[in-house]
């Protein structure tokens, strides 16, 4: 018999093993999940071990293993020939324009940003398809000059061409449709397997908690950091994540040029509270995993924002991959919609909440996002929230604007913003933006 | 969207209820069952789900339910026109030719049998295979003649034709390559499903017990039976279990021929004992089931071994199937493989142990059984087990004699045997064969 088969009758074996809550070796981690990448082993049998791993759970070595094994199932980027090299990741995704405004600040700072970024699918938007509201900008680079920008400007930032980690998306897929989604070893070690195949020597990571994201309470926020961050020292990379509240949007603004004139104004020092606070905390942590001081490097984190050196690197980032600077100069260039469509209180009070996930998908019908991978998307369209969960309104003030083309999913966006927004007459209690921190 | 995606996008949800431990409908089992018995759920949510049943367990009220489902997924064969009817199910197998023994002898107290038989598969025979050892017998009948015959003699029994429980055969193969065998709910299910298609209102089960078997200690026969009777019960049967010992082979004859004449022994009333008890013990629970207290159903069970009454049933059952009587009235016209070998004690002492596992093994080198469905065997090949557990042996004696035909898997044969028979010098506690009952 050949080795396909050797190893498909080993297989039932490393399931029960896991069945039973034994920790799994390297190399048994390695035949079920390269067997799998490599069509050797079936999927009815990967998704019986994921829903034992479900139910049985993982060591951290085992789950470090795990995100080993699955970071060396394709492609990895080798960023050796950099220095300070950071990435960033975010669990969570509508209106978060973070990246856009955290990667110069970092490279303003000294440190080194080359970045693999994704488009956005479904409610949650790609930093990629932000960028490209940009005339000109293209996330496609070569190696050769994605690593000599990212040494001269200290930012390039490029699209998933490269096979990173094929395990985590087979995985992924299988668990998805076998209710073995919500399981911390598998979205520690999913996140991570892309991390470390991505090559830079920190990660800082943003853990949304709260109602919409994976991570319901403040615990599994933690718990789900503090695997992650453990997974990095194990793979020998300094990990640092904050945990953020999830319950709203960052900024005001959601869709494509609306969010990339917001990440500019914060980028010109007057951007709103949350957004640049994030910003402030993750570089914070981006300079103490090189060793700097918090007061140090918060001060120096919020010069880059006052004094135009991360919005100069921006500019010269965006011009290096063939954006025209116009833009940057004069961000009103932006193709924004030109329909606009309110969404007014019908009573008074304060805004208790805003759903971050009714927003999205209000961004998503009016043409701004994608249901499948490779659709065409409009940049211009979007949601203003002029309100904010804490924010006071009168009977008939506005809460939310929308920016439509011709209409398209107008009517349903506006229902979705009616029932995403909750006014109410008691004044909430709005949750801090970041909830702690793990290193 | 069609039927199918609807269903396959529920699957998830009950994926995740079995996985939260808690307890499914009916109609959840139906969508499961059901869905990929058609074809629209995918195996890989099954094993997914299989693995949560595994480690999250079921209800007995949820075990009768799935075996309902189980049982309803294909034909059902309507016995409801017979009165009296008795199915029996072995959960063992080597050298087990108690069916053959015991159906005439039920037939004989005036119970009716009408059985579908499987054939023999790697180390277990087949009722079937042994039977066509006698010239003509033919397992192939009409349904209505199938009727007819058990209606007039009491006794009939076919091969499985019909299409009965294809969800167990489906999910026994899913099973067998997703660590998910050894499971209670799954094994009660998967033999009691066969067992209701098949249509008896009395069902006696003998559960074997020992480290060759599917339940190792007497405590997880004990639960099997249970929960295999409470199915029953639900299903609206009678069902009675018998544990028994299953360390050693029944009798002293595996092989079809050999088994065929050790059988027609036994009906003789001159069989070894513990083949003997056995078929009384099951005897007794048939009985027992439909009303008869046990001093009485067992004197008259001997009673059928020692008058010839179950001997006369047994021709008449042969003769009406196409198979020669005279088989039956001289069974050394059987055809037995003219080649012997024997294996002989290297020191004297006692007979510790025979493993099962091995002399199945050996008829089945030897030509006397089937790797693959389908395959022809060898009705003449076996192996004598001249000594059995506790028997003393001195230096140089026959343990076990082999029939084999022109040499053929001689060989593997003999270093089976005697890597399976084990000779020591203090006299082991050979346990008893019938450990228990369950009702």
């Amino acid at each position: 018999m050949t080795a396909h088969s050797e190893v498909a009758v080993h297989i039932p074996e490393l399931i029960a093993r896991k069945r039973d809550g034994l920790e799994h070796s390297r190399p048994e981690l390695e035949a079920l999940i390269m067997g799998y990448v490599r069509g050797e082993v079936p999927d009815y049998q990967i998704s019986a071990w994921l829903m034992a791993v479900y139910l049985r759970g993982m060591t951290a070595r085992e789950v470090a293993d795990l995100t080993l094994v699955m970071a060396g199932s394709g492609e990895q980027f080798d960023l050796s020939s950099l220095s300070h090299t950071v990435d960033k990741h975010s669990t969570g995704g509508v209106g978060d324009k973070t990246s856009l405004i955290l990667t110069p600040m970092l490279a303003a700072l000294g440190l080194t940003v080359a970045k693999m970024s994704g488009r956005g699918l479904a409610h949650t938007g790609g930093t990629i398809d932000k960028l490209e509201s940009i005339r000109g900008w293209s996330g496609e680079l070569t190696d050769a000059a994605f690593l000599k920008q990212a040494r001269e400007i200290g930012l390039a930032l490029v699209g998933q061409s490269k096979d990173l980690a094929p395990a985590d998306g087979l995985l992924y897929a299988l668990r998805d449709v076998t209710a073995t989604v919500d399981c911390l070893p598998l979205i520690a070690s999913s996140i991570m397997s892309k991390k470390l195949a991505s090559g830079a020597q920190t990660i800082v990571l943003d853990v949304k908690v709260g109602a919409g994201a994976f991570m319901k309470t403040l615990d599994d926020g933690r718990e789900l950091a503090r695997a992650m961050v453990d997974i990095g020292t194990h793979a020998g990379r300094k990990v640092r994540a904050v945990l953020t509240d999830m319950d709203a949007p960052l900024g005001h603004f959601a869709g494509n040029s609306l969010e990339v004139q917001e990440a500019m104004a914060t980028l010109n020092g007057h951007g709103p509270h949350d957004l640049t606070e994030l910003c402030v905390a993750l570089a914070v942590e981006a300079l103490g995993a090189y060793g700097e001081d918090a007061p140090s490097a918060e001060a120096r984190a919020r010069q880059t924002l006052s004094d135009g050196s991360a919005l100069a690197r921006f500019r010269a980032f965006v011009a290096a991959q063939g954006g025209d600077p116009a833009y940057i100069d004069d961000p009103r260039k932006l193709d924004v919609a030109p329909g606009r469509a309110e969404v007014m209180a019908e009573t008074g009070g304060f805004v208790q909440s805003v759903d971050a996930f009714s927003v999205g998908q209000a961004v998503l019908v009016l043409g701004g996002g994608r249901e499948r991978k490779g659709e065409q998307i409009d940049h211009g369209v979007g949601v203003e929230l002029v309100k904010k969960p804490g924010d006071k309104v009168a009977a008939g003030e506005v809460l939310a604007r929308i920016y439509h083309r011709d209409g398209r999913g107008l009517d349903t966006a506006l229902t979705l913003l009616r029932g995403g927004i909750r006014v109410g007459q008691t004044q909430p209690d709005v949750p801090e933006l970041i909830l702690g921190r793990v290193e």
